[in-house]
């Protein structure tokens, strides 16, 4: 299967075209849309959304992915096998965390395996569809283009520890439901957290939603990450926070 | 086929991380999405799309509908067989339209067929999905848990007989065109319709859009359900109405 | 593969239905979503994404377009053979830009390939998934109704020449990162071309968004259609503009 992640959202035919290209490369490939709903020009938001669903795609999976401010300019194309599946997407940073110490990573820049004629504006339809279709189609990574050993890498949003002992997580993410989605897991936790935003403080951890009772909540989510939440409600619009708000953690 | 229904939108990686997991299990698999835009935690918005789409499905499509406030408590995931496919989801109402008195049913409990680490806040990864992929490949409904006899009954919206004769009826869902689709079929209607909508007063119904000549109009539509609609313009915006909004039908 | 265009939106579940429908006739068919965002009616808006996705489509591809306000009328169903694909959907000028010469058209009037109760308001679902699917498991053009030799013509929007020599161009499509399509292509343009849109005046193209450092710029798109962009912006946003808006275009 070929799973793609963009920022090309569903009201252009973008994506549409870059699925009849990899259909015309690969007939009868699956192809699985991650989400098309990175913000433009993201980066980082299509970086989470690959980590989150990684662990996910069955092995030998093809994952095309493009959020890419610098389609047009000298960045190059990558290509590597990485963790068991392929990843193509533009070298800016997007692919980084997938590419583990395991990684082959090749320059995608063999005119063999893009459409003839490349446009400047939409390497997704003319180089990354293409790449990705000639992948999952068997074609030997180093087929390609040649081998690079170092690309862009980008930083991981963690929390920061205060002088005083308490962490500063970030909301990276707001969810459709609203949740408060942390740069922040289980093992960066004290014993008995506690969490400030604005105004509010939530002391604790739930296991579910249902344990909160209506009230906003803290919990583990289903990607690792501590999530604050309101069930059966949005925290975003109940509490005003959206991405970047900072939320202050310490031991009750 | 396995045909989904949710609630998570298509902003995240959520329902493209079931569709992997459906993938990693049963590959090859014809996934359609029937929607993912049901509202948050709406039961009924869900359990309506399903009534609708379901006559179109393929003899042994598998369904997995995931709308699931109650999601990590111990309300149960189900898995049957009703009407010639198949059906999983939560047990909170949403399936129940679809179980009939040929419905054979059980609770979804052999972890055999779940992720090997369930969360507690996204069952449609960990839960539903496989449950489908499994039925999808094969598996004997009777494999994945205990069969049960009672489950959570929706209760469905019905239009109200008045002291006067006259029906209320109510707008159960606003379409992406702004038609006021309602809990009435034809089969309620008096001879000789007339329809209240808050100042507007509609009579009769046409057959097609065509017919009403761009004034609003009443007009039994694809799903069977009487339909107010402004042709090429939106009922919604045009009489300022939403979900829930009261319809009076009255014998001319 | 099947290629769907649409109005539906994905909200509800006609999209869904659709594709059910095909699926039940044409088993592990291919369904690719070219866009379902196009504005409802919007006949032209749905003609220019086909215009661009066209070129991509792989040989053989069934195209099933719908942007129907006469549904329920007696406008026809066309099928019609065409530049190497099929091509499906209203008599209305959607799919006239892709007959020429070359084209076999027919009204898909043959009710073995509908589905037995045509609703009057979603030929989507009742006529055309039906005609699409039947087409793509190889019944003959032919076989679905008589041959036809006119149909409606869409209008195609064209830059207009001015008394001064100058042409007044229009933003036909703005799209999700906000860029400006124009009802022109380089071949249009006059040397050295520069743009005036509202107070904005710009001058000459650029080839990649790199090289207009941050500022409004135009450039050939990747549908070979000259576009007014704001690199990491939005030009819609920018310059105030929507579809419609005029563009001045002269010699520089």
């Amino acid at each position: 299967m070929i799973a793609l992640l963009t920022d090309f959202g569903l009201q252009d035919s973008y994506v549409g075209v870059m699925k009849a290209v990899i259909l015309g490369i690969c007939p009868g490939a699956s192809i699985v849309d991650v989400t098309h709903a990175v913000e433009p020009q993201d980066v980082l938001g299509g970086a989470l959304a690959l980590e989150d669903s990684a662990p996910y795609l069955p092995e030998g999976t093809v994952v095309v992915a493009v959020v890419d401010p610098g389609v047009g300019s000298d960045r190059a194309a990558l290509a590597a096998r990485a963790g068991g599946r392929f990843w193509v997407g533009p070298d800016n940073g997007l692919l980084s965390w997938q590419l583990g110490p395991d990684a082959t990573v090749v320059r995608a820049e063999n005119p063999r395996y893009r459409l003839p004629a490349v446009s400047s504006t939409f390497h997704g339809r003319d180089v990354f569809a293409p790449v990705g279709a000639h992948l999952l189609r068997g074609v030997p990574i180093e087929e390609l283009g040649p081998r690079v050993t170092s690309w862009v890498e980008l930083p991981r949003p963690t929390p920061i520890r205060q002088p005083d002992g308490t962490l500063e997580a970030h909301v990276v993410a707001v969810d459709r439901f609203g949740n408060l989605i942390l740069d922040l897991r289980a093992t960066d936790l004290p014993p008995n957290p506690s969490f400030a935003l604005a105004t509010v403080r939530i002391h604790g951890l739930v296991r579910t939603y249902a344990e909160a009772r209506g009230g906003p909540c803290a919990l583990i989510g289903s990607s690792g990450r501590v999530e604050i939440a309101v069930p059966n409600g949005s925290a975003a619009a109940k509490l005003g926070a959206s991405k970047g708000a900072v939320v202050r953690v310490s031991a009750a």
